[in-house]
Parts: structure tokens; sequence; C-alpha cells
């Protein structure tokens, strides 16, 4: 049995459990952070950490954790497992008496075929309550991913009500058209912390970035599409909606993904 | 301690809880209701099955409980704790293994001063992800309660892109006009138990129901505005935002609820 923290104890797994009588569990009034272990290493923590105390200043949620209880929590998870590679998931709910959970999983990996072959997508029509916060709020990416699957793809992506293509349900999204990467502003979509290195990646490579969302009558035209997120790092897509879409720029995508690993 | 409904298994109220690492709990996959117990007996049990299936069909939430199931567990329920008067929550967790839970709280009730006096409201700008549902992704409602209790009101009412005053975040919203009744068509909002008969009572009470949502900017102009739930049955509305609204069909909105409440 894995062991879980709870309020920076450690405990067994099957301890972290939410009361159904809780407000704040019935309200999914919660925010949280996905992170990768590698090597006993926790990457990018100061990113996740200062992004889940703006997703709690977002929806007003207020605890007592302090980023040190949170980093020795995680470590004293790291130390009592022996956790070498994994991904865990740093959780908070809000309310009277809030609740800080730190669980794990094995390390979500993808097959190399999905970077040398890209992964198909959906398109979704609806939009993110809050979009810049990461919260427990995800039944609209939760029904998406669902659709998607059902149709053998990986990934749906959100287009809200001007036909603009904003990200994915567990990703950011990016188009690139000569040697500019195009990407929703900030304002509109989650911070991923990937994404920094994202574009970090790109600048470094010669993009430029312009904050303008794809529309999704429009994906044909780029040169080529990616996706990013903490598991993936950067993943080409090759059809979205099950039209084919170009792979001039993957060689670029592959050197954006290396890159964002080599910083890890 | 009280006791509660796991799975149709009779457990302990500190025993239903949810494993914080299901990826169901995570992403709030799941539904509820809420019903009055008066006198041992449960209120519109019918109609809210009914609505508990509509949820569970409208986000595809797949599960093995029936109707009976869930009655007969609502019974044990009030059996083993011989509950008279309260207020229950059926509550479904979808997934590989759903998982339903039964609890109760005191049966919530209002002083009569909010009926002879009214209550506050104010706007909220948003709009819900599939209104017909009755999910637990309710950050948007919680976000603009704490708002709307932090002025001192008592309901907030969601405001669409239109304008158009659609629903409150635990109550359907009316105004009346005349000899007419307005209010947002079904398609826009939670189908109320408590909206069917408020609809019938007016209809017995000689009005005509518009199901068209009164503007925002608007509200002055009607002869009074009300909200009804399950818990209020039928309340009316005296300020919206700090603004008074007319008190012309307080006698009727109160006939209505009375009513509803002869109809349990």
């Amino acid at each position: 049995m894995r062991s879980a923290i709870r309020n920076t104890e450690l405990i067994r797994e099957d301890e972290a459990v939410l009361p159904v009588v809780s407000r704040e569990v019935q309200y999914s009034f919660s925010v949280y952070e996905a992170l990768r272990i590698t090597d006993g290493h926790v990457v990018h923590l100061d990113d996740h950490l200062k992004r889940l105390a703006a997703s709690c200043d977002d929806i007003g949620l207020v605890h007592h954790f302090s980023d040190d209880d949170i980093e020795k929590s995680l470590n004293k998870l790291i130390a009592a497992d022996g956790i070498s590679n994994a991904t865990a998931r740093i959780f908070v709910v809000g309310g009277p008496s809030p609740l800080l959970f730190i669980t794990y999983s094995d390390l979500l990996t993808y097959p190399d075929s999905y970077y040398t072959g890209g992964v198909k997508a959906t398109l979704y029509h609806g939009e993110r309550f809050m979009p810049q916060a990461k919260t427990s709020n995800l039944l609209m990416q939760y029904i998406a991913l669902e659709e998607a699957r059902r149709e053998g793809a990986f990934e749906a992506l959100l287009v809200d009500r001007n036909g603009e293509v904003l990200e994915g349900t567990r990703s950011n999204f990016y188009a690139i058209k000569g040697s500019r990467l195009y990407t929703a502003p900030d304002d509109k979509v989650l911070s991923g912390i990937t994404r920094i290195s994202v574009l970090k990646a790109a600048a470094e490579l010669g993009l430029e970035t312009v904050y303008e969302p794809p529309l999704a009558s429009n994906l044909a035209s780029y040169d080529s599409v990616f996706i990013s997120a903490t598991s993936m790092a950067a993943m080409p897509v090759s059809h979205i909606d099950g039209v084919e879409l170009g792979k001039g720029c993957w060689p670029l995508i592959l050197d954006i993904m290396r890159l964002v690993r080599k910083w890890e």
C-alpha cells in the first residue's frame, strides 16, 4: 500500500478520503497540481506552488498550508516510499477546515510513437469557468475527453464561442506557421507550467510567439499543430476531427519537446 | 453519530467518504439530489429519482443502482435513525466502480421573516455548463453565493451573456407582471422539482406562464420577483444588487408557497 499525505501527516493511501457531507467537497471547492517526480526530484516545484497559490487566490480559497509545509510533505512522502519516478498530485479543499492531500501514481509517460506519429484530437465546444485556475470543476473536460476516446482520439480541444481553439482538456495548444507560433493569450487558458518552457524553447529555436488562438475552421492552414502538458512535454497532433494536418514542423516540435525535458 | 448509506449498505456517517485517488472524484464526475423528509415521508421522491436519472443521462454517468435500490436505502436510513424531518442528499459518483451515498442533515428551513419581508439577492455573470444536469460542478455557484453573502444577500442570481436572469445558485427564478409569470425556458435552467409545483400553483391562481427570462437591466419593471427551491418553496425577493423591487404580488407569491407546501 502506497503512502500519502493529509495535512502534512504521512498516512496510508486508502486513508486519503474526503467526507461526503462536507459542503466544499459537494461544491467542488478545491484546487490541485499534477507534478512529475523523476529520479526522486520534483520537477519545477516552485512554479507548481506558485500556480497552486494563484488558483487559490482566483477562487477565494484560503488555507494555512505554507509552500514550505507542502515541500516538506512531498519530500516526506518521497522518502517514506522511496519514490524515484512518479506523477504526484497536490489537492487542496477549501472551507472552514481546509484539507491538503498529496498522492501519487506511476509516472505518466507515453509511447515514442505518440511523438513520431503524432496524436489524434477532437474538437469540443465549451468554455471553462475561470480558465486560469486549476480547480476540480472538470466535468466538461471529463465529458469532452470521453467523447474523444470513443472516437479513438487522444485529446479533446476546447473551442470557445468565437470558434477559437484555446486549449486541450489537459494540455495547452499551439499552431506553427512559418516562423510564428500561435497560441491563446494567458488570460484565456490555464497557465501551464510546461507552457512556460515551451514558449522559452520556441524562442530559443527562432519562433516568434503570437498570442492569438487559432480558429477551429482554419487549422489546416497551419504548418503543424501541437499540444503540451507536464506529462507530454510537447506532442505533435496529426489529425483533428479526422482531418489530417501538416507535418512540416514536427522536427521543430520534437526539438521543443527535448528542450522542455532538458530543463526539468 | 448519524448513519448513512453507501451502495445500499447502512454505514456510519463518518464512513461516507470519497477516495482522493479516484479519477471520477478528481474530475467531479458526479450528480446529486437534495430531498425533504417531513414526518418520515420523502417529498416528491419519484420526481427526484427521475431527475437523478436524467442528470446521469446528460453527463453519460452509468451506474447499477435502481430506483428501487435507492428508495429502499432511503427507507432503511430513515428507519435506522428514526428520521422524522431532515434534508437528505443522494450522491452518485460515476466511473468503473460507481458509488452511491445517501446522507442527511437537519431539515433546512428559513425564518418566517424571509417570507414576509423578502430576501436580498445579487447578480452574478456566469453560465452553467449543462444547466439541466444537477452535478457537483458547483464552483461558480459556490463563488457567486459567497460573494452574495459578503454583501448581506441570501442568494445570487446567474445572468447569461444576453443579460438574462436564468436562475439562482440554488433556486429557480420568476418575475410577475400583471397576470403573467416570466421564467427561463426549461432547457436553460435546472429542472427544479419545486419549479413544477410553482408553475402548477401559478396556473391554479390565474397566472399565465411565459417562458422568457427577465432581463437583468429590467427587473424593476416587474410587479414582483421570487425564487423557488425544495427548501424554500416560493420566497419573495425584496432587493437585487441593492435596488428595491415591487411588493405588489407578494400575497400571490405566498399563496404559491402555501400551495407548493400543501402538495408535498
